[in-house]
């Protein structure tokens, strides 16, 4: 149960910019969910995430690394999911998404290269080409793709986040510490 | 991320079709969401459309590009995912859909050739041969796929009116655009 | 489009056994659903089925074919389903499927060839040997598809049912004209 | 309809280990669910169970095999689960669920090779290591599966609980007469 399986898919750079990471922020439909918008005619609205997904992020924050939303749409069951995972913000609503990141890099004295982005869409594109390692799920939109540093093997909502965490924790060393306390 | 890599995967006449189209119209059930009819025991009925597909019809609208939806089934939710994507018009309910297709036609001023429909299923067929560009997602019906102009890789509810709607706009050379002002 | 792309998929034994078919009874939970058992915290259930299957039921229904449930669980959602797609019947809470079986053979005065049957596991396998056409979907038990006549390709909930009433229609020879007056 | 369908895909030493077992525990979600954390903004959540899980583990307990949940999170819908399908213990809200298995183990006079155990993440690996016969399903963690007797061929809530435990009545030759009897 070596940390080099996990490393063992992604090349030195990949892993390099990963190393350099101190924060991780993401979209949320499509990236920490599978893009389903889900209403009933009561005007109710569902989403699903991933165990997987916030299994990892407690040892993100654990490990010092700055962990954060930032999404287009606006949803009460956003909100609650980020208190649920402790997260640093939960900035939803967001028309210039890109604006908010360069405000964020700002506030919390990060420099570009030490952010990890993960977004599935034409309006997270600006933020996956300034930030530090970029990432989209395996369903993203496909002239996305193109433009990431990783294009992670599971989908949106089905462990997207959880690879890129893992990838970070791993060329940190910081995994296999992890690894290492739960046998 | 050119807009050919988008183009790429259509023949000539799919891309000819495709930059004459002024109006998408397309069904719900299979298409806009992957066909699952969802209900509760209290008789909540719920759907799951794709923030992918809502993302592009903003685009679309802003496109000139006319969007509604013509449905055979009946439901609160789909009133207020058409509200919310704010499309042209959402006809429910109905038997005979080619019928409304027509009247559509003569009400909007269009030629036949200049609309796109996108559906998965027998009601679907004598529209989908009659409009100027016809698509039903990877899992329609088989003896549907056929029948169309372009089977889209995604699914019903898993961007099949994305893949569509990106056609449109990059054969009409819209896409080009919204990629740069989004870089 | 062609009833021969339907039934080219398909031995002569097979389509043979499909042509004698008065009657298609199934199970519900893996077959008209994908299996999924779904709860939230205040007890209500919910089912997910499918439009395509919906859809040829009423042309099941229109061509003479009975149509009915028979399922081990037991829910108002499938109850209101069966109301909605006009089923002739719906037995629910049933621990002898068989038994059911046997009854409804005798008193629509069928023979056991003609009743086609779909289910997906070990309660439905005497159903399943008995019957005039057996049929699991593609994710039903493995030691249940070496009982059947047919492995559907689509898994339960997403099309099975469609694809064995399409098989059931064109050997027939009704889904011909279904197609023709449909286009 | 053989047993040896069941066994042919498992080793000597996989059939061996099964044959030990006198009890299955395992974890919620990932495992009796696909992994799905499923909220709506009014604070409801929902969980995705199997049918095919729940139909093989009432012939786990007549088989007089223990049967039991170890779960990190806690939900009301997983007790109402474990009640419906008769389940001997649902621990839930557990933090270190190894020093649980150790407790059930010693309360329920088990050696730890006659425990058969399903988990798909770090805080399982210890237990999956402990026990005689472990599990995980196909999509759980890539460093996980590394650790376990079996990677089942099924997914997390679409039939991996269904497999182990199909090995397990097989291996004890307790699943011959169940089909035996459903003939």
């Amino acid at each position: 149960m070596a940390v080099n399986e996990v490393l063992a898919k992604y090349s030195k750079d990949q892993i390099k910019k990963a190393s350099q990471v101190k924060a991780l922020f993401f979209d949320v439909d499509g990236v920490l969910t599978d893009g389903g918008i889900i209403y009933d005619d009561t005007g109710v609205e569902t989403k699903c995430f991933n165990v997987k997904d916030g299994y990892i992020i407690s040892h993100l924050k654990q490990a010092g690394i700055l962990v954060g939303i930032i999404t287009g749409r606006e949803s009460k069951i956003v909100s609650n999911r980020a208190a649920e995972l402790k997260l640093d913000f939960c900035h939803q609503g967001i028309s210039d998404k890109h604006a908010v990141f360069e405000k964020l890099v700002e506030y919390y004295k990060l420099k570009r290269k030490q952010v990890a982005y993960i977004g599935d869409d034409l309006n997270d594109v600006k933020t996956l080409r300034a930030c530090g390692l970029s990432a989209c799920p395996a369903d993203a939109v496909s002239y996305i793709a193109t433009q990431v540093d990783i294009v992670t093997q599971a989908r949106g909502g089905k462990g997207a986040v959880r690879e890129v965490s893992d990838l970070i924790l791993a060329a940190k060393g910081v995994l296999d510490k992890i690894i290492k306390s739960s046998l």
